[in-house]
């Protein structure tokens, strides 16, 4: 996965998503970081204000090689990404998939999946991508939910912010596998493996006011 | 949750503790951040590099009053807190806790819980406190480990980085309960309601190397 593939199948690498270490973990695979985004809806959102850093959870979407995340029109990155400059972010989505128990405690680590996004986000203000990626925001969340849901009026579209975040300076890191325990180690009594994680889904709860009538669609009982 | 408790009970809070949106899901108070702390293990930590802004995920425990962040002694943001100054955080854990489905596309959200850290990261020389430190790290991620695997030797001490973050700038936010759906939207004829969201832990997977009798630890069997 370290190899690096033609540039039209990989994100060029730069210096900021080079890793420090681990360099072998980190891939600039096209279809690698697309299926890392797809396969979560929350990321965690950094930029600076003030000089010091800010990182805040937020709902993101993908449409091709573009990030849509969305807010109230009120809200501080939102404001900012509204600016002629825009708003230097940092994007970053991790799944966990597992706990590593090593026989040392120091070899103990996880596995897991994570992009890096860097780049300017900037406010979207045309009517018809604000629709698109509005849109993609709920079906990613919920395959399914738009064609299931009233759609936003002019009052609503009015006061949600929409900023995009193009797909440029991007990096994959991905840990698999059980652990590496040094070989004078092997010996030790302790149990070692992987606990694997999962984000896992309950039965869905209606609310208190809907109609008993109303069955819970296929694509939430498929969930 | 939004009431303001006695100044032992609670974090004060500051300007950029305070959200500019949902100022009443905000909170700071001292044991439910504690509780929303100790509830994960993962983090997502940004700093400022070159002006930009950084996130990366790591792992962290919670020690009474600090958080402690390990890592390669090579990394950057460890190498930014043994500078003087120390490195400028913002250290944020989030628990996604449900999808809320509303009638209306515009209402849709999510239930979370999540803390929001602001501080000067410091990387921790004093042996005692940087094995305390951890001890705590693998002990938070797996209750019991840390009697039942190899401790770390000199030259693994030497080789890990701890930084520590004290909470003092700090602040909860909590969504919980239905969708909130307008007035005239009740009558409209789609599923409403929360699709729970957790995390799950798997079936433990033995390392191949493991000798066949030694069984699934007790701690890690109950999870």
């Amino acid at each position: 996965m370290s190899a690096t593939p033609s540039a039209a199948d990989a994100y060029a690498p730069t210096d900021r998503t080079v890793p420090t270490r681990s360099r072998e973990r980190a891939s600039y695979d096209r279809d690698l970081v697309h299926a890392i985004l797809d396969a979560d809806y929350l990321c965690h959102l950094g930029f600076v204000r003030d000089g010091a850093p800010v990182v805040l959870p937020t709902l993101y979407a993908r449409v091709g090689e573009r990030l849509y995340v969305h807010g109230s029109t009120g809200s501080r990155p939102l404001r900012g990404a509204g600016e002629d400059t825009g708003l230097p972010v940092c994007l970053t989505v991790t799944h966990l998939d597992g706990l590593v128990l090593a026989r040392s405690a120091f070899n103990h680590t996880i596995n897991y999946r994570s992009v890096v996004v860097h780049g300017v986000a900037r406010q979207v203000t045309d009517p018809a991508e604000r629709s698109t990626a509005l849109d993609a925001l709920v079906d990613h969340i919920v395959p399914g939910r738009v064609a299931d849901s009233r759609p936003a009026n002019a009052k609503e579209l009015a006061a949600t912010a929409v900023i995009a975040l193009d797909l440029h300076e991007v990096s994959a890191k991905v840990r698999t596998g059980g652990p590496g325990d040094d070989p004078e180690d092997l010996t030790l009594p302790h149990w070692t493996g992987v606990l694997p994680v999962t984000r896992a889904y309950g039965t869905p709860e209606p609310a208190d006011d809907l109609d008993p009538s109303v069955t819970v669609p296929d694509y939430l009982a498929a969930r």
